[in-house]
């Protein structure tokens, strides 16, 4: 059975698990503390598996994948049904594009490993910490709010859920956790809200999980 | 014709441009300096192109595409001569973790919008960032160079070029100006070496460039 490392804050992780949900894949959930202990990822057992000692990663049979966006492109190639990246060449591209906005335009400066490590270097406490991330999610929200204001219907590229859904709701979930004001983003919001409604959202939600506290 | 707006040292933009002369893509390269007149990234004429105010972004006739991974796959395949991503499923979704650890491990972090930020919130001078830029550059490689330890050959995987070369070169390149000791880091020094013998690497590399001052 396919196997994903993952903690329930992880908003990469979160990705993933939607991915799962929604194609029905079997798993078994595999919780990687990243505070704990000094942070669990770091443990060699773990970085075995991914030598970054980040999650997700997934574990299928022999293949072990790390990247949410190598993961997501894996899964949705071996388990099309349903498909989260369709449509033409053009639309397909679009989709990584706005996804890829997320995952290494927004996500990688307001992760935790950039966080703590912005703490010890330059004195911040919380409050520092969370105004940092909240300039990050906003200007790249500002940036997605326009290039799917020309796509959206009921999710980012219509009515069909894809692969940037997968991306802006997790994202979304940090930027609650940092306080950004979200009124500036209406049709971010929507596609949240519109996506929540869903059960393979609300299965991998991070207070769903087995390792939320 | 496609157009490129790209930078000469922009390492995303790089890794563009030797697709481009890979494929053997004729293409007009439209020059966006990121430092001066205040970067004109940010510039509102820029900005319809790519709302992020980055670089690289493609224009294909009505199609405008930002972000450099998804550019990759959207040239890869329309041009499919040679293919940069090859090989069954598994192979594949390996080639794409590594190309992400640099394109959202490495990457983003060191890029020049958040070294600016940091000067300005933190007060670094250039040593600072240089040093900020260094740990997350041997972060990432140390774990890059164990992932590609099980496939290299002349190249990241085997003796043929793919993607995560071109996302390897233009980062080795950041590394050099941040002063990165690539002795610990064998095998990625043999890749660049490999690689800059080429002539699409050696057309696509910053000092090649209209814009290179």
């Amino acid at each position: 059975m396919i196997q994903l490392y993952s903690y329930f804050r992880s908003s990469a992780s979160y990705r993933v698990r939607i991915a799962l949900e929604l194609k029905n894949i079997e798993y078994e959930y595999k919780p990687i503390h990243l505070v704990k202990s000094g942070g669990e990822q770091n443990l060699a057992e773990f970085k075995v598996l991914n030598p970054m000692g980040q999650v997700p990663c997934l574990v299928d049979d022999q293949m072990i994948l790390s990247q949410s966006m190598a993961i997501l492109m894996y899964l949705d190639e071996k388990y099309p049904n349903p498909k989260i990246l369709f449509g033409d060449l053009e639309l397909r591209s679009k989709m990584i594009q706005v996804s890829e906005m997320i995952n290494s335009g927004i996500h990688p400066i307001q992760n935790l490993s950039v966080l703590n490590e912005i703490q010890q270097r330059f004195g911040l406490d919380s409050q520092g910490k969370s105004e940092w991330a909240r300039y990050w999610i906003h200007r790249g929200f500002q940036a997605i709010e326009k290039v799917i204001s020309e796509t959206a219907g009921e999710y980012a590229f219509g009515d069909e859920l894809c692969i940037a859904d997968l991306m802006i709701v997790p994202q979304i979930y940090n930027a609650h956790r940092f306080e950004v004001d979200m009124a500036a983003f209406p049709i971010l919001g929507k596609i949240e809200k519109n996506c929540l409604k869903l059960d393979c959202f609300k299965k991998a939600e991070p207070s769903a999980q087995s390792d939320a506290q």
